[in-house]
C-alpha cells in the first residue's frame, strides 16, 4: 500500500464528513443510508468505512465539527468581549455560528435548524449518542461560562446570582433560538438582540433611583 | 342506541385523551399503537374510534390540551403580573405548567419535556401536523405577547424595542428550558429566575450614572 500523508488523510476524512453534513441536511439522519454517502462523496465504501465504520460515528463526527464550530466562535467572541454589549455578542454568535453551519451543510438555516433538533430527539433514544455528545455539551458550558465571567469581571453582569444559573439560562436561550429556527424561521440576529436588551432593562417593583 | 348525556361523551373523550398522554409519555410516539391505547383507557376499539380516529388525531388532541394549559396558566400569571417581578413570574409558569402536565402524563418533567421535543421533531416531517398545531403557537405567542404588555404598560419592560421580538426571545426561552429538562434535567425554577434576573442587571457599556 502506498504511504499517504497525515494531510491526505485528514483531507479525505473531512470529505467524508462534509458529505454526511449534506446527506443528513438533505434527507435527515433516519433516511441516510452509509450508500448514500459512498454517492455523495463519490468514494468507494472501503474508502469511507476506513474512516468511520457506521451512520452513528458519522452523526458523532458531524455533531462534534458543530461543537468545535461553536467553541470557536465563542472563544472569539469572548476574546473582544465585554468591549460590546453582552446583548450583541450573544445573538452574534449564535446566528453567525448557525448560518455558517448551515452555509457548510449546503442548506439554510432552518433545514439545519431541523437537523440539531433531530439529533436532541436521537440521543433521547440512543444511550451511545447522548454519551458520545456529552463532552460537546460540557464545552458549551464552558464557553458559556467564560463569556459570562468576562461580562461579570467587568462589573457588567451581576456575581450575586450562581453563574451556573445564568448559563443554563443563556443555553436555553440558545437551545430554544435554535427550536424556532426549525420550526418557524425567520428569526433573525436582531430579535434576540432586541429581545435580550429588552430584558436587560426590566425595571425592578420597588421605583428605581435612577 | 341508549341516549347518553353531553357530560358522559366529554369524560369519555377525556379518558381516551388522558390515556394516550400516558402512553405517549411511556413509549414515545412512534412505539405507540392504537392496541396500546385501547389496553391502557380498557375501552374497546370502538368506543375509542368513535372519538379518534387515528393515532394522529390523538397526537393533536394531548398537544391541544398542553397548549389550552400553557394558555390558561399564562392568563394566570398575567392577571397578577405586574405585582410580581418579571422573572418570577416567567420561571414560574413555565416551571408550573410542564409540572402539572407532566403529573396528568403519570411521569416525570425530563421524560413529558422529552415527549415535547418529539413533537417538534414529528412536525418537521408531517406537514399535516405542523398545520394542526399552528393554532397552538399562534396562541403562545398571544398569551406571552400580553404578558409583555402588562410589563411595558406598568413602565417595567422597554417599550422601544418590537415586541414581537421580546416575545420570540422569550419564546426561545421557553423552548430552550424544554430542550434543556429533555437533554440534562434538573434546571429548576431558580435558575431561570436567577438567570433572568442576572440578564437583568446587565450594566450597559457606558459607565452607569447610579
Amino acid at each position: 500500500m502506498a504511504r499517504v500523508s497525515q494531510a491526505h488523510l485528514d483531507a479525505r476524512r473531512q470529505q467524508i464528513i462534509d458529505g454526511a453534513r449534506r446527506c443528513f441536511a438533505r434527507n435527515g439522519f433516519h433516511a441516510t443510508s452509509m450508500q448514500d454517502v459512498f454517492q455523495e462523496t463519490e468514494l468507494s465504501s472501503g474508502a469511507v468505512y476506513r474512516y468511520f465504520r457506521s451512520k452513528d460515528e458519522l452523526i458523532k463526527a458531524v455533531a462534534a465539527e458543530a461543537f468545535t464550530y461553536m467553541r470557536e466562535s465563542f472563544r472569539d467572541a469572548a476574546r473582544e468581549a465585554p468591549a460590546r454589549p453582552f446583548e450583541d455578542v450573544v445573538s452574534g454568535v449564535l446566528t453567525h455560528a448557525l448560518t455558517e453551519q448551515a452555509r457548510r451543510a449546503g442548506t439554510d438555516i432552518g433545514t439545519f435548524a431541523g437537523l440539531i433538533l433531530q439529533v436532541w430527539g436521537e440521543t433521547l433514544r440512543d444511550e451511545r449518542l447522548a454519551m458520545a455528545l456529552d463532552d460537546g455539551y460540557e464545552d458549551m458550558r464552558l464557553v458559556w461560562n467564560a463569556l459570562v465571567h468576562a461580562y461579570q469581571r467587568a462589573g457588567r453582569l451581576r456575581t450575586d446570582v450562581p453563574t451556573e444559573h445564568v448559563v443554563r439560562t443563556l443555553m436555553s436561550l440558545a437551545q430554544g433560538f435554535i427550536v424556532q429556527q426549525a420550526l418557524f424561521g425567520g428569526i433573525g440576529e436582531d430579535v434576540l438582540r432586541d429581545g435580550l436588551r429588552a430584558l436587560a432593562t426590566t425595571v425592578p417593583e420597588e421605583t428605581p433611583d435612577t
